[in-house]
């Protein structure tokens, strides 16, 4: 395929950051670039994983925002389809082709029910979360309007602290109250412990997921007892999936950021003690920058700020380098402590963020590169999609 | 005019987070919202204080990137132009109409130096700062390809601790090549001292504007003594503008957050020691949000989270409220303690973004509401122009 042909009449600068063809030192800067090498070995080793462990991956969407990566990972990695967490996004996600959508979110606007309800005339399977009962009479009534069958998980709050009901009562009274409205189907549990996916050490993380599982696991029993043992069970992160998939109580994965990895991920450590970013998962995404002021001779200052990134969790890191250090972030620059005054002018840095998915979220572009060359530009085909 | 005719075929929730016409409540979140009484009181009181303080007001078009609000500040604030901080910004501003554009930074990639002499034949005049005589010559070329004038200011850092020179003898040579260099004209002096604004007590800002303004003025005295008095000399934000005007160093200011206010602006005290969004701003910018989970009984969660604002300054306070508070921000959902469950599900509720310029670059519009409907919708314009 020629890729220059889909960027016909885009100009460098103007309208994006690169053109497939360029080499890496002519990319325009602060954008975020994609090294396609390791993105497409993240995502095989994932979905190598997933298979090896019966378990269904559904990829985390709402990560990269991007139909183009959504695609590689059901390609290369075998995802099953997406997860995301608004309507929007899913509306995206469904016109780009992708065929099982989970809004891993509550949705309770009236206007966003109604699109929701209509998504699966698109032809995809929609499932939506749902943690209370005044909820489920309003998604009846918008799928009988639409002629739809929407999917429905109960949620579960296993520790993430923020949407989801927590006991296994309240589960199956959720789960008897979707069985039999009109329109919907109960499909199943969500379950994301997202407090714990952050923490350093691998036995801390593991404790937290093993009162989530067991908390799933008695969920999921009363289901049994109330005749409706759920199709999919339903959740796991990139700092917890080795757990999920072991539990022999859920079959579907929910990762993320693995295919990207981030500063912030980046530092917790597997159960040998390691980085998961020095052999588990390998960076993929970096924010490129350039140095455009130098009039101090031991502090550079580089064009990505926080117009450019998110530093919620933290600041990025220079990829590759011990020399320099990224130590401010103001709205349009980054202050790097150059000691040595040994970074020039025009140079460009590869910024491993904080947290990419926010990060991802300002940008419009992906920049594939291979062989110090432009292979690819991805749009992020759902930024901004939050209502 | 009809604003509506403008919005034909967009579709709310698809396209747009509302359409003129519409109620408040029916706006679909999470999305910025303006309250424009309180924009025009602000952009008014700003332009009465410039006029009478006889200085210049270049309005910070950064900040909210939004040519429509540029062109209020210039109609009812009496703004000579923009400042901003990118080259792709400029460009929007400049294809907006407005005459009159500082990029208050240095360029020094050569696509971007050549995007940059190129705009003034789209009949405005181009300020850019300098802080290094290698640029001088860069920038000279371009503008002699171009046979266009590139106006030069020479950036002193007076405490913002990133670009600019730090001695009167180090922008005396600056200007001096610049004066000698062809395509390009001395105009003066940019000194922003970014450090102090956040400072919360009015003498502790004194105190940094003083040092600063000693700085700017020595270097002034030393270009007239050169034969180079400046045209403008240019900077003051909203935590100093005040100390730039009665400076008789300054002749125009640089503000741009005073037109929304934000919460991290908002804390900081007047002379009397009255936060300044207690009576010298009002809040014109909310990040209007929705709560879409009630499990647990003392916690409500709304739609707002990283991806619809930064919380590099701090988290968002709730506009109006103290029996709610807003106290923990994650990707797509915010929580919000509610000890007496008074919250109701599809309750809007109007954030304060703790930091105004980030927050904006990551909407695509400003929905502008008076008296509880929605008049107007601005395209975030130069939203995510960074590179």
């Amino acid at each position: 395929m020629n890729m220059q042909a889909n960027f016909a009449g885009l100009q460098v600068g103007y309208d994006v950051p690169a053109l497939p063809g360029m080499s890496v030192e002519e990319i325009q800067t602060p954008c975020l670039i994609l090294d396609l090498d390791a993105l497409e070995r993240n995502i095989r080793k994932m979905g190598d994983y997933a298979k090896a462990h019966n378990m269904r991956h559904r990829a985390h969407g709402k990560m990269h925002k991007s139909v183009d990566v959504l695609r590689l990972q059901q390609e290369l990695g075998g995802a099953v389809g997406v997860c995301c967490q608004k309507v929007s996004e899913a509306e995206v996600f469904v016109r780009g082709g992708i065929k099982d959508v989970l809004v891993s979110n509550q949705v309770r606007d009236p206007l966003k029910i109604d699109r929701l309800a209509r998504l699966p005339t698109l032809g995809a399977r929609i499932i939506v979360c749902i943690d209370d009962l005044d909820n489920v009479a309003q998604l009846s009534v918008a799928a009988q309007k639409h002629s739809t069958s929407l999917e429905c998980f109960v949620e579960i709050d296993c520790g993430a602290g923020r949407c989801g009901v927590t006991t296994s009562s309240a589960v199956v009274a959720l789960a008897k109250a979707i069985d039999a409205a009109p329109g919907l189907k109960f499909a199943g549990i969500q379950a994301y412990q997202g407090a714990m996916q952050h923490i350093d050490k691998y036995e801390d993380r593991k404790t937290k997921l093993d009162t989530a599982i067991a908390q799933v696991r008695d969920a999921v029993e009363a289901l049994k007892s109330a005749g409706l043992a759920p199709e999919l069970v339903s959740g796991g992160g990139t700092g917890s999936y080795y757990f999920e998939s072991n539990s022999d109580v859920y079959n579907e994965l929910q990762c993320g950021s693995y295919a990207f990895m981030d500063a912030d991920y980046g530092r917790i450590l597997d159960k040998d003690g390691n980085r998961i970013d020095q052999g588990e998962w390998e960076n993929a995404l970096f924010l490129l920058t350039t140095v455009m002021s130098h009039a101090k001779a031991d502090k550079a200052i580089c064009d990505a700020g926080l117009k450019a990134q998110s530093v919620d969790s933290g600041l990025p890191f220079i990829y590759g380098r011990t020399d320099v250090k990224y130590v401010k972030c103001s709205d349009e620059h980054g202050v790097i402590e150059d000691p040595d005054g040994i970074l020039k002018i025009n140079e460009k840095l590869r910024l491993v963020p904080g947290h990419c998915d926010p990060t991802c979220n300002v940008h419009d572009w992906y920049v594939g590169v291979r062989n110090g060359k432009v292979e690819t530009l991805w749009p992020v085909s759902a930024r901004g999609k939050a209502y």
